[in-house]
């Protein structure tokens, strides 16, 4: 059998668009097998807080509850459910410390089972992965 | 002789300044001989229809005629011809089969020799590839 | 002793957020002991002009110095210092050729230090690297 792949993401936007590939990019490799690390920063972070509902960007924003319903018309859930599938199949989501100190976000405010984690923990990781995207 | 380099791009803006960087990374790695792959999704999968034309983001958006004509005058043709040459380089140029569903987009109203995969399908290609990037 | 990891970034866009990202992350890796290529291309090699202060994006525009004052008080620099501070770090920082002719930059206006590279030099640094993230 072939060796577990690793793969690490990175979000540092918090629309819609770049906050639902990031999820669905997690629970596909996570249903495949793979060891998965989602890193959210600067303005990604604002993602992990209870309850975020995110929207698309600029004039598109409109339109987010049009995506919506067609995902969810193809099986697709929304983010927060996303976010929770990925977090019971395992994927290791993390909240940038640097980023809680500079937003004021505090763990009690995440979504639980989130970890916390500085720019060269991600970095270690990153490096000893297979694949390796900055979703944006 | 080393082997042949692989690189895998995922593209998920429909802008030109996303567009037209995708297609001259791709045409410089295939022309170096490496093994291209491309993957369009989400808004980036609007790029592939026939006929497109990318405008630059927000503010810049009047600027994208400033910007062709420049390119031009470097030899560096449209969006349609850069992705024509991918094409006929041997990229391999797909479209995300769950943003087809997603936007109702279908395999004739998209350029000729673009293939369809899925998440899943992608995530293997990159992971097997010496390069990823995700351009945007 | 394990070998010396090598990391490459992509910097195409000129905001605040990529700019602070890219430097951040370069610097982390450079401080870890890893090999860093950052390559700045399109709207991101405005950031390599001498005196660049980037802001943010969009409607976040007038947030930029609470963001700076909150990063200044963590002791996170400016965009400059970081750029000096990658630098004097030994991270190897590339001006886009493509672009410089576009936007018709020359070496003379950007930081002392810069180096110019075109796009297969930075794919050929790229395949050999052992992460890879295109910032935005």
């Amino acid at each position: 059998m072939a060796e577990t792949k690793k793969i690490s993401l990175v979000v540092s936007e918090g629309t819609f668009d770049k906050a639902m590939m990031s999820m669905m990019m997690a629970n596909t490799a996570a249903s495949m097998g793979m060891e998965v690390h989602v890193f959210f920063t600067f303005f990604g972070l604002n993602l992990l807080k209870k309850g975020q509902n995110p929207k698309l960007p600029g004039m598109y924003r409109l339109f987010t509850g049009v995506f919506s319903k067609r995902m969810a018309n193809v099986g697709i859930g929304d983010f927060s459910s996303q976010l929770k599938m990925a977090l019971d199949l395992g994927v290791n989501v993390y909240g940038c410390s640097t980023t809680m100190d500079l937003m004021r976000i505090t763990k009690e405010q995440m979504v639980d089972g989130v970890k916390v984690l500085g720019a060269a923990g991600f970095l270690n990781i990153a490096a000893d992965s297979d694949v390796q995207l900055f979703v944006g």
